[in-house]
């Protein structure tokens, strides 16, 4: 395991104290690891500390359980949560659709050409009109029709494929259902949605024609985490675009597509390499 | 009044209907009058017509008055208001401020340097603290105290200086009082607000507060007409600026005042240039 | 040809001088047709005009061709060229690439889900890596080798495509090879091509790893007609993307795949919508 | 020297090596200081490494000057240089301009608002016309007139005032003249200069009216470090606005004000709170 060049990400959280830098750092250069690239933050209201860091291992005969085990100790002492993967690791995922395709197709493109560190092992949808393009990529599809007689049945099999695929990320990509308060509760802190409006503005269903009664002059898009309040969860990143009176709704879900897609990908590269942190309802995101 | 490379604005809007393009332009060609510039939107939804021309008028013996009635009764035939206004007119203005002067200054500054075509006639505030800034200015600062018992008598000390200095702009420079229902609608149309958050989301009091309670990523400001729904007037523009978790409340406060600024200063320059036309609850702005 | 609904893009430019907006709306209402878009400008530096409008023919019996013939006549007398094409018209182009695929799976995508006016005729690349993706949207892919002897030879070949597919339009999306002046010349006005940097800061090779040794805080993508003179060609739109010491050259290289895709695609976007005028190394883009 | 809430910056760079943020981090447990905020770089390509750490003492009889000496000695290993200064710590500067004042303007509104953590000794100019808006402010103006003739004198002069008010930071807001060879580089490393361009494009004089020949869609503005090779110093930051075809060059100038201001406001904040190291002829910034 100690090959060179092994990089190791490292993130943990513990409330603010005297030495929180130092116990994940001291630890370091105890273990002869060189550290590559550091963040932290201590949120002085909050009074809660997050640590960032990626490492790579010096010496020869380096283990990462060795290293996992005498840093629990360490950690225990600080209340100190932690997390160890291994960089470059392409985390399982499963994708959730529905008919539009926009965020969809751009996660594949970025997929196959090894610009986002996952694995795609199934697309999910309550419609059969993404086969096509899913199969290209030679990826699994599964078409779970949804009614409201049947919405609980369906869920059911989505976590099935969720919890036999492995996935550790469910990637919700213009997926047009409410999830249901259980599922929501379930997939909490592992589900990534795009809603097309900046929150908390137009919350709820079409918000770019809401966008466009309110005669707003900017239109956004938002990737949070889902809980079990619809279009409420931590948020993880936004974007707008300029518009005028001249964009009839039609427009705005056009120009939208841009940046929804470009919110839903970046908040998922941010996920797999570990740079979100929870922490109540809000997020701490860590960009490079 | 037919001096060389005097420049005119005619603004017009009425129903959508064939021709609504050439009774303006083609009545400027009869009439010996260059276009500089000119805008037209139609809305097809709303089937409302607007346009906005700035010509120069050719004919040595060109009289705005005989102008101005041949076009009214061309207008009438197709149920067209218009506006007839010189081009760099200085709109006088009465600017409403409190204690806050990141607008006000910014206001100031573009005026003593010609940037914005207005004439301060008045600050009027509820604090005395902006006098010696005003003052330095050569401008007149009145400060007419409020509470909750003497809040009709001091709009109606504002809306006298208003009325007196003859201002066709009431310009709410971060002024913190909500104005009564009735002076709101005394001054509907001609009075805009910078709102310090990108609305819809976040009306009402403190909205970086509520900005960094609900985590967002993107902070903004919205400079509206304001109407006798608090915070709900016509937007005319709105900008954003990136935020992270690191950004503390009072952090949001300074960011927020270099996009108030430019917000107001922005929609206040296309109003004197008369390029926002107020339809329903929504504004068609013509920006350059 | 006078079903309802038809709408038609005059585009047109002369000398300035009185009545230039007339000589087009005046003929609009007399024809009896309905402006939908209309944008102008004025070039009081250059003393030229131009003029895009969208119009509805309302008579029954409207017919282009009586139309077009009359307006020759009149659009003579002021020195107006123009052009007429209807709205929706699918523009036949061609797309050159070499082996990087961002744009192209960018520009196929926004072809298959009907956003971009166009009718690809043909992929042209100096390499066959990207044909299967091709191949997968039912497109004919064309690899035609390039070395330095064999230039003159490819390029013929690429031209070949062009005439016989009537491409009106040629994209060079990523195409990783420099134009002959010769063909450069041939494609004057008619090729769009995407160069990955702010221009004209760091034209020719690898301007990421020239932005980063500069240690500049932007990067951006320029979109912009070819000429014989390379990454020197008249500018259509331009992007940027905010960056930091913390990002090393292979890492500008994949934030800007998004600007470039998208300042590629909202350029195609305006030609085909024939929002562009060139005029001498300049563009004039009347955007929606 | 030991108040509660003290907060103290510790900057510092040395070889990338292991142990490089534990030997800052690690220190400061052993001194029982809090970290508040830290940001570190390895730059992998020049293998150097940079951290900046804000850290409150909690020890009740912490002094400064014992921390500094130990520290320098377990620096020295690491062949480590750093910086130490209080937070808060107002740096003195002097402010060069020359007529125009809209740089000037925004740094004495954010100075007299407590925005920027500077104490400003002088402003210097080779035109008298700033003089009343500086002594508003209170503050000493020095107009040192320039001819080609006068050069060496007038910059003697300026270093004068330099020196003699104790300036660690001189500021170019607009200062249109060239320095020589040897005030650039006695300055070199602590003046920052604000250029109307997006460098490396539109060097030297007259950027914006360049910037509408070559008919560009963005214009920016650049701060940077001023070194001996004209606006080739270590860029600072950089900001853009979107231009069109209608922006005549006086319309870019007007435009450019704000993005100037900001863009320079930027950069002095992030030089006083100690963000940015030099190295070699780039920067890094770690901003909040």
């Amino acid at each position: 395991m100690a090959r060179n060049n092994d990089t190791w990400i490292l993130t943990a959280q513990c409330p603010s104290q005297l030495g929180t830098v130092d116990v994940v750092t001291g630890f370091l250069k105890q273990q002869r690891c060189y550290i590559t690239e550091q963040h932290s933050f201590d949120d002085k209201l909050a009074k809660q500390f997050f640590i960032r860091t990626e490492f790579q291992p010096q010496a020869s005969d380096f283990n990462i359980l060795d290293f996992q085990e005498v840093f629990t100790a360490r950690a225990a002492e600080f209340g100190m949560t932690f997390n160890l993967s291994e960089k470059g690791y392409r985390m399982p995922v499963v994708i959730m659709v529905s008919k539009t395709d926009h965020c969809l197709n751009d996660l594949l493109y970025r997929y196959r050409a090894g610009k986002l560190s996952i694995e795609i092992k199934a697309v999910v949808s309550n419609h059969p009109d993404l086969e096509p393009l899913v199969r290209w990529h030679d990826l699994p599809y599964y078409h779970f029709p949804i009614t409201k007689e049947t919405k609980a049945q369906q869920e059911a099999q989505v976590l099935q494929v969720i919890e036999e695929t492995g996935a550790e990320l469910v990637i919700l990509a213009r997926y047009m259902q409410v999830l249901s308060s259980e599922m929501a509760h379930t997939l909490s802190g592992r589900a990534i949605n795009i809603h097309h409006s900046l929150l908390p503005g137009f919350k709820g269903a079409k918000p770019y024609h809401q966008a466009y009664q309110k005669g707003v002059k900017l239109v956004g898009a938002t990737a949070h985490y889902i809980n079990d309040d619809l279009d409420e969860g931590p948020i993880i990143t936004q974007k707008v675009e300029v518009v005028s009176h001249a964009n009839y709704p039609d427009d705005l879900v056009d120009l939208g597509r841009d940046i929804e897609r470009q919110t839903l990908a970046h908040a998922i590269s941010c996920h797999v390499e570990r740079r979100i942190f929870l922490y109540g309802q809000k997020t701490i995101v860590f960009s490079r």
